[in-house]
């Protein structure tokens, strides 16, 4: 890495995400957690319990807050950067200088063991990886890659500049957008789990006929599964970031730039608004509406509409503040139920005096 | 799509599955979405809130239930066909009209770059897709197709028209029935999580000798896995539907059409009873057993044997009325608290008087 | 299987495994379960429950405890061998005479159809399995075992005797200890889930350019996902079992001789100490400790540190004991409520007195 801490600040203040700079035009060798900076480190501060190991460290340049960055008057050889937004600053900083390559494999750019249907169109920059399975009429967008040992079912579309990982399935006819991320064991497009109960308890397949839309820019964790509609299509929206090992069921639609945190479900026909936040092992039961920008939090379990943006928690979902208070009550349960007995001797005392 | 609705009706009649067939002979060009029918669609309505939608599509055809046919005798341009069980008629009549074909891939019948061990049996009309691996003495029965990059290792016995997904693995010796749909990532016959701890609290292997048998009819989602037992066998009976991400550990037995909704997770040596059905995210511990026809609901956490089938909801499971009026007190508990702290106030004023 | 009860005897006696024998010197011809040993079986019985069944066995050879092994003297056929730790002789004398030979399958040692990039080292003793790729200059130590379509990326380094289940994926630059199993579909060294959003709720990919360390001895269940660190590593300590679909964040320490069942999530940079166990369907929250040798049962969801060892159950934990005592009350709240009114009333009744 050969990087002046000027030429970072350039860069990002004409983008509007660094603010100013002090201290010298220091060399930069290398992006560091702020835990663990060195003397030619670049580290990020946005947490004020990190302001004193990174004074000890006096790493080559800091990017911090307008807050912090006096702290750091007293560094000679660190140049401090402030942001608006420091973690922001982090993701798009580290993005332009401190980034893996994943064109950087050393396989040739269609490997000659992948096996590419002749009526599937590969777009120029494309790169296809050892083992990969792409069939019948299906695209694959221009700078997209496709990692080892993935599988691209016929008629599916591949956006622009994607990212799928080794081992992916997207199955026929499912659409991903641009500049989307598909996760190592995701997989796209199975049939949705619809079946129909005979007089005798016999389920009987109700086949999806329905696909798969994912937008632009969305992340999908590793082994997450996103099931085909029944019916025209299961949508993940633009922006929308989910975790490991979730599970999407079928016709579920997930708002803008919603971000759901690893080991959630949500069921079918299911409808998140924009920007809604799930944290771990959250879920949600079909045909349930939840309204944008709520927060789902400890395991909160949804099982029916959330008409109310808010913070919930638990199962049914309860306002958190409510939450805490009741959780709080619910772990000294033995002692309320002892108070309770007390009282009710005092009581009988009373009503025999 | 040439279909007339008297074809149709003609078909199911004979089997039981309509009853009756009013208004005109129509051509249905689509199967539809109640929600987003046209005038030449095939809708199914079972639910009295989509009479009134389908009422304005005046679609080719709709199959419905005696008891809401009525409510559509002013449409003209539509044939009415009644069925006992909507939702099933939904089932098998889109099964035979509507459903995709998986031998449609435009591949060759065994992909060439498929490795087939030599001794492994491939009976007739099997398809193989690229990438596929099938290990030594491997059977697979006639009608199956096994897709890209799937694995089927030694010893594995796959029957006959199943459908094996891309990236599916088929451990060796494991036997699989007819009629299995195995979803793609989803994983039969690891090892059981079975260790033995020494006085350091270091773990060590027992070696899980057994095999996974999965009867007849199963679908097993994306992402599962199915552990190898111990000894014997981990036993999936025929009919049960699994959701994805679920996870079924080693010696356990799932009872014949059991319904397994997502990301659920049953621990060893654990028994299904006939027809069990969990929703999504729920849990059985180990060596517990679960009666016929039970109903797991609301994350219910099974910690020991349940023997009266009914409803449960929670951890450890309640009846699901329990469930539900206690939930609702849990939700209440502050208040319940202040209630009891004003009452203390007025016993001890009562007290000293 | 040619053995007789004194080799086994010998060998596990020399290790400290095995305390005395007594009865005739068997032959043995299989490992059975107790629940259903025959004449020519080798059972253990640790459980009082199954001295019975054992007995109406008489199976070859019986291994038990000092305690129970005079309940087997009627035995007149039947080598009885005692164990300080039964488990334990289970798992090292069934690793001895019944395990499963991953070696043979079959295949040539290496396939000609797996692609191994000429700069990747493979050592000696190696089976490399058909369709499995191996990036640029990976290492792969003596003995190792990469089964069909696994994955593995550039400058990733896999230990030595380690078994790497079909459709494995590890990704590039991430390290694998000795002796280590991974199962299929488990997914090592994608990106952690590190996003900053802008102002207008838009996610930012915080590229994450650790990596994941597996040390020796540890045991990954199928479709586990582990994530590379943000910067440095995510480790995965000595001994460790993890079993099936469990998912483990970005930067995450996980120590020595961990266990931690199916389903359960551990988000980032979360450190649990050495020995912790997990139930199934636990969850650990960011940026929190578990002090070595902590139980965590009951879907045990863990908020903030927990310094104490023990055993703990809920969201958030609470010691097991109280958690039983409060969870049996919470079950009865409806009832709580009831007593509290009729209280109520009667103090009512008495200040009108």
């Amino acid at each position: 890495m050969h990087l002046k801490a000027s030429q970072i600040f350039e860069t990002f203040h004409a983008q509007g995400i660094l603010e100013q700079m002090s201290g010298p035009d220091t060399a930069i060798a290398r992006f560091d957690p702020v835990e663990n900076g060195t003397a030619s480190s670049l580290v990020f501060v946005d947490n004020p319990e990190y302001v004193e190991p990174a004074i000890n460290q006096a790493p080559a340049a800091i990017v911090t807050s307008g807050e912090l960055c006096e702290q750091f008057s007293s560094l000679s050889d660190t140049a401090v950067l402030t942001a608006a937004n420091v973690r922001l600053a982090h993701a798009l900083i580290k993005q332009a200088y401190d980034d893996h390559d994943h064109r950087d494999t050393g396989w040739p750019q269609i490997h000659p063991s992948a096996v590419i249907h002749e009526s599937a169109t590969i777009a120029a920059g494309v790169m296809v990886g050892p083992g990969v399975v792409i069939g019948r009429n299906a695209h694959v967008g221009r700078g997209s890659i496709i990692k080892a040992n993935a599988v691209v079912e016929q008629d599916a579309v591949i956006g622009e500049d994607c990212l799928i990982h080794p081992n992916v399935v997207v199955a026929h006819g499912c659409k991903i957008g641009n500049r989307v991320i598909l996760k190592s064991g995701c997989v796209i497009g199975m049939e949705g789990f619809g079946f129909a109960q005979d007089e005798n308890g016999r389920s009987h397949r109700i086949p999806q006929t329905g696909r798969v839309t994912i937008e632009d820019d969305v992340v999908l964790g590793a082994n997450c599964n996103v099931d085909r509609a029944t019916y025209e299509e299961t949508r993940i929206r633009a922006g929308a970031k989910i975790d490991a090992l979730t599970q999407i069921g079928h016709n579920v639609d997930i708002g803008e730039d919603c971000i759901i945190v690893a080991s959630s479900a949500i069921a079918g026909s299911s409808v998140l608004g924009r920007g809604v936040i799930m944290s771990g092992q959250c879920g949600v039961l079909d045909h349930v509406k939840v309204a944008d920008q709520t927060i789902l939090l400890h395991r909160a379990g949804v099982t029916s509409d959330i008409e109310k943006p808010g913070a919930y928690a638990g199962m049914p979902p309860q306002p958190l503040n409510e939450y805490f208070k009741n959780t709080a009550v619910a772990h000294k349960l033995v002692e309320l139920r002892k108070q309770l007995r007390q009282l009710e001797k005092q009581v009988t005392a009373l009503s025999q005096k």
